[in-house]
C-alpha cells in the first residue's frame, strides 16, 4: 500500500463529505461564516475525521450517521487553531502557509468565528439523531465530543500550556498532562466516537481510547521534533515557533534523541494494541504508523 | 403575588440547582475552572434557566431532566458575556459591579474560560440522556441549544453587532436582526427547550418560540432604555456604556419614546399569545410582565 497516495485519495473523499456540512456564507451574519469557512478550508489532511471514519469502518459501521460527527470533530479542531493563533494566545500570523483568521478578519471576528465553529460542531453532530434515530450511541458520542474538547480535554490542556509559557518549574507530569489533553484528547474523541457509533463493545472502546491516546501523544511529540528539525518549505510555518513563544516542549525537556525514542515506543505499543483486536483495518493500521513517522 | 420577592426566592432555588452542575476547581487545569466559576457566580437573576424551568412546568414537566439544560443555558449566557467583554470586543472592565473575567484572569484565560463554558454546556446537557433515556426530546433540545447559540442565533447577532459599531448605515432591518439574534435567541432556546422536554405539541412549541422572541426583543430594548435612563448604583455598570462603545442602539435609532412604546406593544402581544395556550402558569406570566417592565 502506498500510504501517502492512499491518504491523499481519502483526504479528497473526506473533503467532499465535510464540504456538505459547512454553513453557507449568506445572510446578515455572512462575515462570521466566511471567517469560519476560511479557517476550515485552509488545508490539513483531515486526520481526525479520517481516524473516526476508519475506526467506524473497523467495527463494521456502514451508515452516514458518522458524517455529521466527522464534520463536527474537524470544526472543533479548526476552532481550537483559530483561538490558539489569537494575539492574546500564541499570536501566530501564519498557519499552513496562509494568514491566520484574525490577520484576515480582525480579532473580534476571529473570536466569533471560533465560537461559531465550536457551537456549529454540536449543531452539526445533532443531525445524527435524524439519520439514525434508533442508534443509542449518538447521545453518548455527543458527550464524548464535549468532554474531550473541554476542560477535561483540549481546553484543559491549553490552559496548562498557556500557564506554562516562560515557566521554569515544568515537570514531566505537567508536560505529559498538556500533551495528553491538548492533542490526544481530540484523537481519542475521533476514534472513540467511531467505535461507539458502530456499536463496539465497552472493552473494544477502551482499547481504542488507549490506542488513540498513545497515537495522539506520539503525534504531538513528532510535531515538536519537526518544529526543530523541519524546514519552512515543508511545514508551511516558521521553524522554531515554539521557541519563539518560549514554549516548553517535550523535545526541549527530554532532548531530541529521547523524544524520538519515545515516539517509536508509543507507536509500537499503539500498533500492538490495535492488532490485539479481533477486527482488522489494514489502512487504519498503516495510517497510525504513518502519522507517527511523518515528516510534516 | 409579590413578583420581585417571588423571583428572589426562585433565583435562590435555581442557584442551588446550578451549583450542583458546576465543575470543581481542581486538577492541573484548575485556573480555567476557577475563571469559569468566577464569571458564572458573578450574579444575575438566572432568568434563562428560570424561564426554561417555568415553561417546562407549564407543560406538566416534573422530572430532573430539565436541570442539566438549565445549567447549560446559563453557561452559554455566561460564556457570551466573558467573550463579549474582551478587549477586542466591547473592552468592558466591569459587569454587575464586579471586574470582568479578563481583568481578573488575563485575556488568554478569559478566552479559554469562555471556550470552556461553551463546551461544558454541551457536556452538561448530555447528562439528560442518563436521567431520562426514553425522552426523545433530548436530542432535539441539544440541537435547539446549539442552533440558538450559534451563527443562526446569538453568535450571528454578535457578528452583525460588532460590524455595526461606528457604522452610519444602520437600517431598521439590521437593528431588528441584531436584537432578534443577540438576545432573543437564547430566550427562545430557554422556553422552547422547556416545552420540548415536557412533551409540548409542535403547535404549542411554535407559540412558545414566538412569545419568547417578543419577550427577548422587549427585554433588550428595555436594557437600552435603562442604559440611558438608569443609574450606576442600580445597574452595577457605567451608564451610557453603549454610547461609549459607539453602539447603535434601538433607543438611539428610534428615540426613547418610540422604544418605550415598542416595549409595551411587544409585551402586550407576548402576554396575549401566552394566554392563548390551554395550559397556564401564573408565575411565568407575571415573570414575563416583570422582565419587560423592570428597572434594572
Amino acid at each position: 500500500m502506498d500510504i501517502r497516495a492512499e491518504i491523499g485519495t481519502r483526504t479528497e473523499q473526506i473533503n467532499e463529505i465535510l464540504a456538505a456540512w459547512l454553513p453557507k456564507a449568506e445572510g446578515e451574519q455572512r462575515t462570521v461564516i466566511e471567517a469560519m469557512n476560511y479557517s476550515f478550508l485552509a488545508g490539513g489532511k483531515r486526520l481526525r475525521p479520517m481516524l473516526m471514519q476508519e475506526t467506524y469502518r473497523l467495527f463494521g459501521g456502514r451508515s452516514r450517521v458518522i458524517e455529521p460527527f466527522m464534520a463536527a470533530i474537524e470544526m472543533i479542531h479548526t476552532y481550537s487553531l483559530v483561538h490558539d493563533d489569537l494575539p492574546a494566545m500564541d499570536n501566530d500570523e501564519y498557519r499552513r502557509g496562509k494568514k491566520t483568521t484574525h490577520v484576515v478578519y480582525g480579532e473580534a471576528m476571529a473570536i466569533l468565528a471560533g465560537d461559531g465553529l465550536l457551537t456549529y460542531a454540536f449543531e452539526t453532530a445533532a443531525n445524527a439523531f435524524d439519520i439514525e434515530p434508533q442508534n443509542i450511541g449518538i447521545g453518548h458520542s455527543m458527550r464524548v465530543l464535549a468532554r474531550k474538547a473541554g476542560i477535561y480535554g483540549m481546553v484543559g490542556g491549553q490552559t496548562v500550556d498557556v500557564e506554562s509559557e516562560d515557566s521554569k518549574d515544568m515537570t514531566k507530569e505537567r508536560l505529559d498532562f498538556i500533551y495528553r489533553l491538548k492533542t490526544s484528547a481530540l484523537i481519542e474523541a475521533s476514534m472513540l466516537i467511531g467505535a461507539i457509533l458502530a456499536g463496539a463493545t465497552q472493552s473494544e472502546q477502551k482499547i481504542v481510547e488507549e490506542v488513540a491516546g498513545k497515537v495522539g501523544l506520539a503525534f504531538q511529540i513528532q510535531d515538536d521534533i519537526l518544529d526543530v528539525t523541519g524546514t519552512m518549505e515543508v511545514l508551511g510555518k516558521p521553524i522554531g515557533s515554539d521557541e519563539k513563544n518560549h514554549k516548553m516542549t517535550y523535545v526541549a525537556y527530554e532532548g531530541l534523541e529521547k523524544a524520538k525514542e519515545d515516539v517509536a515506543a508509543l507507536s509500537g505499543q499503539a500498533i500492538a494494541q490495535m492488532n490485539s483486536l479481533v477486527v482488522k483495518n489494514e489502512f487504519l493500521t498503516e495510517l497510525l504508523r504513518y502519522l507517527i513517522a511523518r515528516e510534516k
